[in-house]
């Protein structure tokens, strides 16, 4: 194992562990950047939102310069875009402060906040709606996608637009105020985030061109590209792994065990070959297990191939090393999340605290966005 | 002329006249109704804005019981839908608000305020967007008459979707949770807005069944429709009288003079029939006229035609009369207006005190709304 860094400590909390350094990069530390990101309240946290968002969150937290801010939201009006059973909505909501406290994210050093807490997001996403052309929206794929999601379609074409409800057709513009609100210039999100990322500059472009003489009033935001690309569904790796497969066997939660851990990487698909190679193409299940061994230990997938050439029932062991290396970075924020996840009225407090300072950040720019559009 | 009522004092407001007694509507008078309604800050009220909804309004306030609670509301964040000059719509926020205050909407019995000082409306929007078929609002008519309004378009066919913005498309949810906010029992609004108000049924029903069990959380609101139809262009009947339309003599304003009000009328379309009658459909410049005087004076339009038969020059003389019966309802809100839009603290003390009512009656409810869908 590659050293562990500990995260700062949060009242109460003990200990925590970050994702090990090399998932590092350098990113631009121009001072004063305004970092935002967020992610949906979708109950326990998996592998997948680990290594694809908060380990990096984590890392771009403890490697920050003083001058930075940094914003992680919980995005839970993006949430109502799909059907939410309300009272599960709720213990998820908590859930995941919880989560993102236990792997490390300190409120003292972050604003972590609940967006719904701050209705600026919903004021400004309707002031940049009335700039956004319809058919931009229409071109946005992602919409597709998570209806395929959490229908479990096994196609993208097995969905069409009637099935839509407006919310998540324009969600990309909620998302671009939740970003600009901030006035953020750096945007951590995966690849698949791209295009959404995009409407958000060109929305903050427009805006200025709109009604700020063309000076710049919100950045143009970047995207900084989480370095995981994504983990896969255990049980069918060509989809990614999600809270909606109807498998939960498919997924591993931070609530899991060491030994259910140990059972679902047993049970994952993997390919016929007997010897192990990295072909995220043609090999999915094992090119998956390989890349998660990889973000867990830090050593490189060459690496990793190389130690197994030659070995007899090389998947079994591939898998439970997996196991092993998980629950070495898993077992102290898996008893936080536990500890912490009873302590509501600690999580109603930190929540109050984020939404407090998200607050204050968003005052004066949408006091000036009011005046600027004429409403003020 | 028929009497006149006396709309009540509005702090330093001399005497403001209502619209006379027959626009009275026995409208159901059940206990607490909640009664909303907005205008958008176009500019200066003309005579379309005061017969088609204004006028109504001043009745329905002098008129309600104690137990009724009145809001209106001045839409501002509607108005961003279409391109708008911000100097020129903070001006137009402003002289609307004074106005209303001039035609007699009191503060003191009316909840007076400007929609953008209440954020829990574009929070609700949102909400309510997630629930919104956009195959739905799709099939909306209005945003094609206002783009073809506000482009001067020969017809709605000139216009095509890829002109939208998401605003444009989107506001009749916004329209919904401006009502639903308040939990509003009653929409006093024209013909045109029937499809609107459609919606903002569904959506009540809809959020009652889909986060409160069938049980009702939302009343499902009741369109009052206005009396007056429409006031037609006077300079071409076949469209409405509109602050859009390039022609500044085609609208009466209630800036306007006595003499500009004339010069004004001398110059409407009518038709070539030397003598008068009423038919809206082929003779619409003079329906048109015939409609103003009945709505200033009360007299039937069956009797005006009457007065009228065997007249010689009937079109001059009716012209004449339609002036001095718009003169006779308008001078003292005229100079009321006149005096009030330079009182920019009393103006902004209105809109202050209204925006604290207005968010006072939705705390309440958006609390309760957030614990519905699981946010809270």
């Amino acid at each position: 194992m590659f050293p562990i860094s500990l995260a700062p400590s949060v009242r109460s909390l003990p200990r925590t562990r970050s994702l090990c350094s090399h998932l590092n990069r350098s990113y631009s530390t121009k001072p004063g950047r305004v970092i935002f990101s967020g992610i949906q309240p979708t109950g326990i946290v998996h592998l997948g939102n680990y290594l694809g968002a908060i380990s990096n969150w984590v890392e771009l937290q403890n490697n920050a310069k003083p001058e930075d801010q940094i914003l992680f939201s919980i995005v839970g009006w993006h949430a109502l875009t799909l059907p939410q059973n309300p009272k599960v909505l709720r213990t998820a909501r908590r859930d995941t402060l919880a989560a993102l406290l236990a792997f490390g994210i300190d409120p003292k050093k972050t604003v972590l906040f609940h967006q719904e807490d701050n209705q600026c997001h919903t004021e400004l996403a309707w002031i940049l709606s009335c700039i956004t052309p319809l058919g931009t929206l229409r071109r946005m794929t992602t919409w597709k996608s998570r209806l395929a999601d959490s229908r479990n379609a096994n196609s993208e074409d097995d969905i069409n637009e009637g099935m839509l409800n407006a919310g998540l057709f324009t969600y990309p513009v909620l998302q671009a105020a939740d970003i600009l609100a901030y006035r953020a210039t750096h945007v951590p999100v995966g690849e698949d985030q791209t295009q959404h990322l995009e409407l958000s500059r060109d929305l903050a472009k427009s805006f200025n061109k709109t009604f700020n003489g063309k000076k710049r009033f919100f950045p143009v935001p970047e995207q900084m590209i989480t370095p995981f690309k994504r983990v896969l569904s255990l049980k069918d790796p060509t989809s990614k792994m999600s809270k909606s497969s109807p498998d939960p066997t498919s997924r591993i939660l931070l609530t899991d065990t060491y030994p259910m851990i140990q059972q679902k990487l047993r049970g994952a698909v993997t390919d016929s070959n007997s010897h192990i190679s990295f072909d995220p193409i043609n090999l999915r299940g094992t090119a998956n297990l390989l890349s998660i061994l990889s973000a867990c230990t830090g050593e490189t997938i060459p690496n990793i191939v190389a130690r197994y050439t030659g070995k007899e029932k090389a998947h079994g062991i591939l898998k439970m090393e997996v196991a092993d290396s998980l629950e070495e970075i898993w077992r102290q924020p898996r008893q936080d999340f536990e500890r912490l996840r009873g302590e509501t009225e600690f999580l109603d407090a930190v929540a109050k605290e984020g939404a407090r300072k998200a607050k204050d950040m968003t005052q004066q720019t949408m006091k000036e966005v009011r005046t600027l559009v004429g409403l003020c």
